[in-house]
């Protein structure tokens, strides 16, 4: 079939809005009507040509919603009419790491979709001239119809709106995740958030949901400030107005250090501060941010060895198909918040647009609608 | 009263053998007859300068047994004659760090302890003309008697042999704890160990405690490997005999990577192996050895992004007074073995031979006898 996809063609250039085909499914694969996908840093840090694994031509895209269409042979779970919500980690359940209950990281079909190709090493999409173009992250959501593995779909509830919990997709689980599958923030703990855009916010209101008594936000940019206390944020701080060293003044405002710190920005140097504004004796800091390539942490052993754990997150720790539709859930229960968060929508054509307010730091989310 | 005690004079220089004066013990503290006392790297690490916090003239020794003499007032625990082991990570019971089960580092008499004074902000020990001599680390081992506050004692059984106990004071604790109390290692679990000194040879023997079902045991020196495997080690890799990469090497072997990893080196590139060749997913990696001041450590934050977690461990995470009864208890009952560890035994006049056996790598424990 014909489709309208938004392809990166190579590192750096925009994204090319144009027609491709795309094959039915095969075997344990599914076809998505995409109704709706978020635009995610992670979309940008691959088509800007910052990721060195980033591979070309593709259809990028990883935090959509919409309507399986179409089930390939062996598919069980799912039926045409099924709301679902693309994975870009799986959860198939019977791997080695779905077997583990300290990780969420199912390797199932790690290989090929770090390839952009589907489990049978092949790719659905191509040009209109037949040339294959790849998948990403096995979702590839800027396309209004995608085929995506049985095991990367979460089945979601049918009254769910589309432009918004696609948002769950990706950021959403990652900032709540981050709080209640990998930190387990206990009710009464004392929280720091480095980094107040679009998933720093979802920490803060994983925090809030926790029952943190104190939310303390981290951000050289005051605008923030007025968004993060809607979603709970306690203390804001704005780096540049502190006096001498951040790390000092942060202990001092958490009484000792933070229970738990997290970094929501992906730069290193904030990496280490979290983690040495996290508590003696007990303070965890989560790693949530993508840091660019090559760069690294680093702190003195001391750090540790006075009991402070350094740790990260991927997709919130989350097993897609048992916890997506859980924080649906919460959505629709009005349990967390997501509306405010989504800024500004648009349709596939103007997708490049999405990525300019996400540079010019005005959305916290764009959101194409098909 | 008049005492024999070895006295750090300064950074680098050897221990001089000396009588000096010890007062009674102050409210809240005990007089402690020493009958053995390990070596330890620690007290190396100050004896030589190396450590920046070193305070001189100071009586160092933190591994000790021996036996109450006088309590002082307030005193509830203790009364003369019960065998104790003195503490350098006490165990006040009340204080904020002791009252969270998350860490062991009781802080209700820190800041006099770093500055080589007894709780009330002096010290007991002084020359013979008057001059105060500081305390270390709060206990003083290397003198045949000596004052220790209260909740810095463990009260063991009096059958334990003190020359074979003290060493639960420090190396043993620390090993076999960071096993149980800090990593939490379960049954089944696959394990390296970095560095197979007196340290990393606890480390084993509390994984096979623990019923880890692989012990990986990493050294240069090929001589290590035989008692290491008498305490437990399954396999033995050096590091100077692998072609390519340790890292892949070690991940190949424990069949993706170790669910727990420890450093016993101090090395901060050690540590770096160490967090690397911990599993994907859900591998610990645990810092227990100290680093040389101003050495950092580092690794790229997508190690953490992918499920590892860095930690450490000081004093095995154990809570003394209530954790190293049930020791001495494990040596006593044959669960755990000390004998083969202690390779040379001193008088108080020979302890520089026994920094000098430490120096050769020809000892893993030296204990001075009184």
């Amino acid at each position: 079939m014909e489709v309208r996809a938004a392809v990166a063609l190579g590192a750096g250039k925009p994204l090319e809005v144009t027609t491709v085909k795309l094959e039915g499914p095969r075997a344990f694969e599914v076809l998505v009507e995409i109704k709706a996908t978020g635009l995610c840093h992670t979309d940008e840090f691959t088509r800007s040509g910052a990721d060195p694994e980033g591979i070309f031509p593709a259809i990028l895209g990883h935090e959509g919603a919409g309507v399986v269409v179409e089930v390939g042979p062996g598919v069980t779970s799912l039926k045409p009419g099924d709301h679902v919500i693309p994975l870009y980690t799986p959860e198939c359940r019977s791997c080695e790491y779905c077997l583990n209950p300290k990780t969420n990281l199912c390797q199932a079909i790690r290989s090929t979709q770090g390839q952009g190709l589907m489990p049978d090493g092949s790719s659905r999409f191509s040009t209109l001239d037949g040339d294959p173009i790849l998948h990403y992250m096995g979702t590839s959501t800027f396309a209004n119809y995608t085929v995506v593995p049985e095991i990367a779909l979460a089945k979601i509830r049918p009254d769910a709106p589309f432009e918004k919990v696609c948002y769950i997709g990706c950021g959403v689980t990652t900032g709540i995740g981050a709080v209640i599958n990998t930190a387990k923030v206990e009710i009464g703990s004392r929280a720091i958030v480095f980094g107040l855009g679009g998933i720093g916010l979802n920490v803060i209101q994983g925090l809030r949901l926790a029952g943190a008594d104190q939310i303390v936000g981290v951000d050289l940019n005051p605008a923030k400030k007025e968004m993060a206390e809607r979603f709970g944020m306690t203390d804001f701080v704005n780096p540049s107005e502190v006096e001498g060293d951040l790390v000092p003044y942060l202990v001092n405002l958490t009484k000792g250090g933070a229970d738990y710190t997290f970094d929501a920005t992906g730069n290193v140097n904030v990496m280490r501060t979290a983690l040495e504004s996290a508590h003696k004796g007990w303070g965890e800091s989560i790693i949530i941010g993508v840091a660019p390539a090559g760069a690294e942490i680093s702190t003195r052993p001391f750090q540790l060895v006075t009991g402070r754990s350094w740790r990260g997150t991927a997709f919130g720790g989350a097993r897609g198909r048992t916890d997506v539709p859980r924080i649906v859930d919460w959505y629709m229960d009005g349990k967390i918040e997501i509306d405010p968060m989504i800024t500004h929508t648009m349709p596939l054509e103007d997708i490049n647009k999405g990525f300019d307010l996400m540079h010019a730091g005005e959305s916290i989310r764009s959101v194409v609608l098909y």
